[in-house]
């Protein structure tokens, strides 16, 4: 119950002050030219919006599902990467031992890989993925990168020489490089995955559908409603109407989980936490103030 | 059937108590309004709330589909830990021979898996997750894992060194390992997950609409009931609204199945059953006793 | 069709014969006050039980997918068990070979995967896991097995002491040993599923609350038909009523799929399968013989 | 459209016929009954059937859900025995050299392998598994085969034998034994899962329970309705009747997709496309024509 | 929103007006029947199109979210592919050491890899899935693949064998072969998900019986409103007409991913990336630019 309390109604209804404010006035309207010219015949039967009202409630049950899949299916991407991260690093941590050769080489590839979230999150949010990667990779590893349209790919390619390297030098065996490639091909697919969601737009043809269904279901609906309420037609026609708005605002906001929005998946924080628990494994204690990150989190 | 008996009426409806007292003062002050000034432009049409009452029924059922929905995964993946904790140290005892130099070995990782349980199901509920750890792990464990954010994953990452240790004692071969490592993996995946689910709240602004719309349907019952039924109206607003609170209700409940309710996803009774499964198999039968948790275990 | 013909009438409605005969008096007690006492105020518009019956109708069909889900998952968990049994079987003998000292080894361990299947089936259905396995383990694994609570996973315990066995003869390669021991985790894990299914009950909130409110729904139904049909609103009553009590009925029926009823998951007929494949690859043909269990498996 | 083109309205309400036969001539005679003896007092309001309309519509499209999902996954196991059949021949072909010694025992693999595909598609409908496969598979073979309950297991036996006499010649290394062993424990799933769709009936008590309240949700119709159409009502029955009989007989069309019937899973076009493709990988170029098999197919 | 501005009203509504104005004509006529002759038996009531609205708009959800998840399902396959092409790519790059003799051999597999998604392209619409291969392909491979009906599958086998040179070439150990292997196997999963999707119609007795329904409920609706609308029946028969005939043509759209027509599944756009990516990985930045594909990717 805490959420609710700090979401103000405010910010609820302020998403869609305009639509309700315009349902509002052209209500009034409808309300005024039947009581003024008494047309009756203005009126229509509520079974007439009830019908609509049954297709487009399912219509946007469905939206809302799809909607709602794919803002899941973004967090749980976002939450693979988190299990692979540490998985990743463990591996490289406990596979290579802690030699006075292989401490740099270690501790490379575990900040490399905080690097890939952080640039990761850039980059599908369409931010310049290098921005503020200075601190975590080397001058070399930043101009490698630079070739690539993919930043987070260029990192992966670099884990993967570098795995062969170990693999040289012995101090990973030939199962364990196999397995650590495959922690790699993981991150490859949550990679991937995070941009399909990010380029697949829901179906414009459907969005458009329902939203001007639902238009038109609200314009007939104070043509319904005169008849019994005449003035008080108006709250009743803005509550019916405000429910459907806000259905379809939802949907619209919660689709595209990547848009640089303050309430889209919270990668910025889930890559601060990645950063901590990583470097704890470093024994580095030296974390990156949280910043309030989930202060905004309402969505 | 036995379910039924064992929860009285009075929990079920103990929960919206307030809300339905509220209702029946609220209809009986419109019910009151409406008899002695005779306010009959008061009476508005039952298809109006039935419009209504369509929509808010799907999205109840997409809420209830959504809060069941992350309820049984986290049921799920504590399952999943279930059964990797009893392959890990299937594992564990079957790939390392019992020679008298490994047998402390072996135990102190099955014991560690044990801890690793307890301390995941305490961090999930915001508890201290050292806690109770003291009779299971040694201490030079317990200070290593207090330089830790997550106590679960420090736990992880003293398995995976251990393992290494083995590999270079050849207690393991380099396959075993690896697929030992992989069990680990499954185990990070099982607790990023939990995690997931713990961090991601429920859309906020999904449940508000939905919480608004809800009390706004259930303000317009009584008039669209006063005409036909006068006082008899008061039942049928309580009657009918108490089934749209508590299906709301329960939503709220299940969908945040780490929360440190008497009725969340039980983990302290699955943990104990880890503890005498994996005791069992260093043919330590000395099992705590079971505390009588699925008593209270309604939910 | 052949199924209709074979369950009669009968017994779909015995399982609500009582309730029906409740609902059926007490619509018959209701129409007599109504025609007797001419209390025409106890009459209620249709409306009032539709609003409800579109709410009630969704949460039934929200009850019948998760309890058909808990069916179909565990019929799918026993079916992974029928192929993770016969992929261990084909493993094992064809990857060691068939010599004069592992003639005795193979078929052991073909013998205790059978008994592993009537293991689980019979610890599910809450009856003694040892019972009838004489004819397939000997008397040291039945000494063994004796010692654990959970006898399914002793015997994945003996396998995996076996194949350790089998590595240090040298009758298993190392990549063969770790490959099998995937097999046997694949077991741990449906052997895991189904204790999940069994101990997790349907969140008992849920089912009370759509109990009272179906019931609440039905005893409101014959207020609202009495004006209309006088004495024929009790067939009215019964046969919608009907619909929704068998419903309900259904949902309970399919939620515990391993609740040692007549209808459930057909353990034991599969397990007898499984005995007959894995035997035939023994080259043992003399299979016990099939209970014709399928017959009562109308479910 | 192509497809709607092709199949005549004929051949989708052929499957109803008498159905609606039947219903036409007792809505007739209740309309008779109606107004030839004056029977006003056998009129119901049409919300009765309403209300059990709303739970029926819902019943029947969990129901469609349930048959649609059995005949989705039956089209997804038979496209992954296509992947694992193609998976299976690349790696023989690939891992093996073609040497003289060997060119024979690849390609009885891979006749094996077609032969499998047709052996579980006729143990599936039920006819003579080993029906056919004499053109695919030596007399040694089919003897070995003719042993079995399950051809296609009998199959897979030999191909782990096989297998086993590859590594132990050499031909194959350690890995890629147990990689091929692992393509067949996948093909061993598939054929599981086949099994379990035909053997899993669809719950009868389910299928029963909405036949019954469907049925009786026709037979109440034409009472609704003869107040306000009199003989009109006749189409009106027989229109709404035919939609929901008609989405009864889809269901119970797709949820048994082995039954043998023209319009099930083309289980014989997908084993002969598997025969081209994997017999173009052996440079064998004469395929068995393709019957038009395609032409019927429906559903 | 920028999606619907780009999409005019006249797109959305071009897919149906002539099926629109089919409907607009008839009403007209039936309206003028109804004044001209006075014939009121001709009303029917809203009840009757209302309860059969129900369960189209049900079967019609039913219908959207297949198609939608056939759809989405060509899209993450696809996803898939380019996850699986970019770590085919980073094996075959690491895993092989970059010398003189392998460079050549590097590129070829990777320029392969851009070949086979082109070519997987092409066939699944139906087109030459040689074309524009030359540019990535030598005129061996050429050669080898015009033996095969299936282009992709003839490259996977190249793959499979040059991957078998390399071993002999000791450029890659064991595991990296079995391990870049099951890569190919992924690889030729998702192209045998894709024919399936291609290959298995929607059920067409499902279309083609919600058809028949919806245009049964579209003739009735005229009858149920004339009497209150007269000629204003018209623009109310259209509009609720058109949301149906929408619903069904965007269902009809989604379900064949894979048809050649501008809005199915953007292959050759993400092929073109996945050339754009794998290139950089060999140093060659020259890449094909960018057609405008996704000017037209309103779907």
């Amino acid at each position: 119950m805490l959420l609710k309390e700090n979401i103000p109604l405010k910010y609820v209804f302020g998403k869609i002050k305009y639509e309700v404010l315009l349902v509002a006035v052209y209500t009034l309207f409808i309300v005024l030219l039947h009581s003024q010219f008494k047309l009756t015949n203005m009126e229509i039967p509520l079974a007439v919006p009830m019908i609509m009202g049954t297709v487009i409630s399912l219509l946007l049950a469905f939206r809302s599902n799809q909607a709602y899949d794919r803002w899941w299916e973004a967090r749980t991407i976002w939450g693979a990467i988190v299990n692979d991260s540490r998985s990743l690093s463990r591996q490289i941590l406990s596979f290579i031992d802690d030699q006075e050769d292989t401490v740099l080489f270690r501790e490379k590839l575990v900040r490399r890989q905080i690097a890939w979230c952080y640039a990761l999150s850039q980059s599908l949010r369409g931010l310049d993925a290098k921005e503020g990667l200075e601190r975590l990779l080397s001058k070399r590893e930043l101009a490698f990168v630079s070739k690539y349209t993919s930043v987070p790919m260029a990192l992966l390619e670099l884990h993967a020489r570098d795995l062969n390297y170990a693999l040289k030098q012995e101090w990973l065996n030939e199962y364990q490089q196999v397995e650590l490639d495959r922690t790699l091909s993981r991150l490859c697919d949550a990679m991937g995955k995070c941009e399909r969601i990010k380029n697949t737009v829901f179906p414009a043809t459907y969005s458009l559908y329902i939203h001007f269904s639902m238009n038109f279901f609200i314009l007939l609906l104070p043509f319904a409603l005169i008849q019994n309420f005449g003035v008080l037609a108006i709250p009743m026609v803005v509550a019916i109407s405000a429910s459907f708005l806000l259905i379809e605002k939802m949907a619209i906001h919660l689709q595209d989980p990547f848009d640089n929005k303050p309430t889209d998946t919270p990668m910025t924080a889930i890559s601060r936490n990645i950063e901590r628990d990583l470097k704890q494994m470093l024994n580095d204690h030296q974390i990156p103030e949280s910043e309030a990150v989930y202060k905004y989190y309402v969505m």
